[in-house]
């Protein structure tokens, strides 16, 4: 037999699209299934993003810069004015989403072998990532007590070895929806200067934050300057996943010339996703008024919902549009699927991620899962009745 | 000082691009320069693609199938059968460009360390991915005298080790043109079946062949059906190179699941390449052959024209949109440069690729250039007529 790679073994499969096979047999069996697994939000793209698709011109779909269209990062480095991050165009090389950015910054500061320090739960496909550049996540966990807020910074300092090269936060955080507060995003630059690592902030959710809040970015910290690895994207801020734009910044001149060789030997980021990405610069303010409204509702549905079934325990984050609850369950994986196969209410269910993808540390997450709030409140109101007529006779309750 | 991986550092500097600065210090010096250095062509894009950008109506921009979507899968399935491929769209993923179905190629069947055999010259990027991959290419001289014919297939027996997972072809030729025969794929599939070897075929340029010659796609082979790898895009065949859309093909299912959870981890591939590609496949036949006509005139005058320049030798390759040609000159990286930053004739230069970038010998293709013929005949004859006052007064004339 062909040979098959041990990376490709090693590859973890999506802990949101494992059970997909089973929310499909549900659907053909009638029964109405709320998506709260995925971060897909509903919300619409910016008809200016739409819009700019649609007035294309050009005869010739042409290869672009590799590091994007210069026009692009113009607008780019004009966005990031209006939340006092300063850049220039030279500073970032767009990619396929910020999945390419995030590979982009893994092999550009990382050989197989060694480490990069992550705070879990955290986005499962960073392990994904990580197996795909031959290196090793080192988890240090937060704690659903605490709302998950950024764990001791000794238990960073513990797991530092000679390995390892980068810390990474994501901020706003998927899947927990913590905010890091200006003093913990100090401690990371207090420990990243220290042992010169590169600290990669995934800032994707930036505008989603609630309760007066604001997010504190990984670009402000002084005298780490060359450190600072900036991920983006536009799939979450414009509800545009499908353009697949996203991109990485860094003042590093180092770093980007070694980016950029990636990103030349696959040519270009995608021509339309760049034209779409461009146009949505100039979103309307009043889009993100009525979105982040929206969100809040929905975040106060979710956690209000949650804490009010018996036996479970949901924090009430300031980020993102992600929620990592506690239920008194068994095994979330089981749980998840049973769900799905086993169960319904008065014709519906609810589809949940399990918490212990979003964990690299076995055994962690398992009564826990990942809610997106990416459904209107009364769906998600809906769901939130579903999933406490569920608890009340899932056999591996607790 | 923060760390910069070896991989980094090894990335190799793409052949075309890093001429990009002197050509853009010529042009700033009024001189006009011709662009036959990347495989850019000037042929429209089909307006069946164009328009289905434009009338897309969907109010998000949502993630698709990590696979691409079903739709696309099914109508790729529908071209394949017009060629006489028989596929279903389980056997297809679909990624950023044929650059992303290279790199899960090579990831889903190749640990760091193993290796890769590959006929050269070869496209410089296929380096790339290797390096990226941790994967080590191994090549096997192609020679200018044969017009760059399959070398002897002893070549590639002696060169397979342990470590040996995959032969690459890219079929017709990039960067030489040449047409692979029925033959030679047949050698091709007997020593992938005797070593069980995967064979990678990287046929984008699939519709360019002239003289009446017809490609013979891997795919066509008997008895290694679970060891073909067919590597496609929409770039080249449309003219859409910007959409970044292509795609990995293979009856092999262990491969596909493997490919898939690669695909998976970077969540989708682009939504706007993907409506275009699946309308491309409805581009009507006139274009084709309008297109193909266009592209034979183009290499005749290409291949006649740098054949009666004196020292100077171009075979004439069947397929693609490229020709390797040898010129009388000491070094293709000094000449190309020299061409940009000291040379002008009446105000015009050209632009071309050192062939040197497209091994990985060193030493090999000093004396070698790849010329794409992109442009429209009579560009390309006043090139040529540039090209030959330029090796006329070249310091490194031989």
């Amino acid at each position: 037999m062909v040979h098959i790679s041990k990376k490709g073994q090693l590859m973890p499969e999506s802990p949101i699209r494992k059970l997909v096979p089973y929310a499909e047999e549900a659907k053909k069996r009638g029964i109405r299934v709320y998506h709260l697994n995925i971060g897909q939000p509903d919300i619409e793209t910016p008809e200016v993003a739409l819009n700019a698709i649609k007035n294309y011109d050009h005869k010739v779909v042409e290869y672009s810069h590799s590091a994007g269209m210069l026009s692009l990062r113009e607008k780019l480095v004009e966005y990031y004015r209006t939340v006092n991050i300063d850049l220039n165009p030279g500073e970032i090389i767009v990619g396929t989403g910020a999945s390419e950015a995030i590979l982009f910054s893994f092999q550009s500061i990382m050989d197989p072998g060694d480490e990069v320090i992550i705070p879990e739960p955290f986005y499962a496909n960073y392990n994904g990532f990580a197996v795909n550049s031959g290196i090793r996540v080192k988890p240090i966990i937060s704690s659903i007590e605490t709302g998950f807020a950024l764990p001791p910074i000794e238990d960073f300092e513990k797991n530092i070895t000679d390995k390892t090269k980068a810390i990474l936060v994501c901020n706003p955080n998927n899947p927990t929806g913590y905010l890091y507060t200006k003093e913990e995003m100090e401690s990371l630059r207090d420990i990243v200067k220290r042992h010169d690592l590169f600290l990669i902030a995934d800032e994707v959710y930036r505008e989603f934050t609630y309760d007066g809040k604001k997010q504190y970015s990984a670009m402000y910290l002084k005298g780490i300057e060359e450190n600072v690895i900036l991920i983006d994207s536009v799939s979450k801020r414009y509800s545009a996943c499908g353009v697949r734009l996203g991109w990485m910044a860094s003042k590093n001149r180092e770093l980007i010339a070694t980016a950029l060789k990636f990103a030349q030997a696959r040519l270009s980021p995608p021509t339309f996703g760049q034209v779409a990405a461009e146009a949505a610069v100039d979103t309307p303010d009043e889009y993100f008024v009525k979105v982040k409204k929206e969100y809040l509702a929905r975040r106060n549905a979710v956690v209000e919902g949650i804490n009010r079934i018996e036996g479970a325990f949901c924090p009430k984050p300031a980020g993102a549009f992600y929620v990592v609850a506690r239920l008194p369950i068994d095994d979330s994986d089981k749980f998840c699927r049973w769900l799905l196969e086993d169960f319904d209410f008065e014709g519906q269910t609810v589809m949940l991620a399990p918490a212990s993808g979003f964990y690299s540390t076995p055994g962690k997450g398992k009564d826990e899962v990942r809610i997106s709030y990416v459904l209107k409140v009364d769906d998600l109101k809906a769901s939130i009745r579903v999933l406490n007529e569920a608890l009340k006779v899932y056999p591996g309750r607790k």
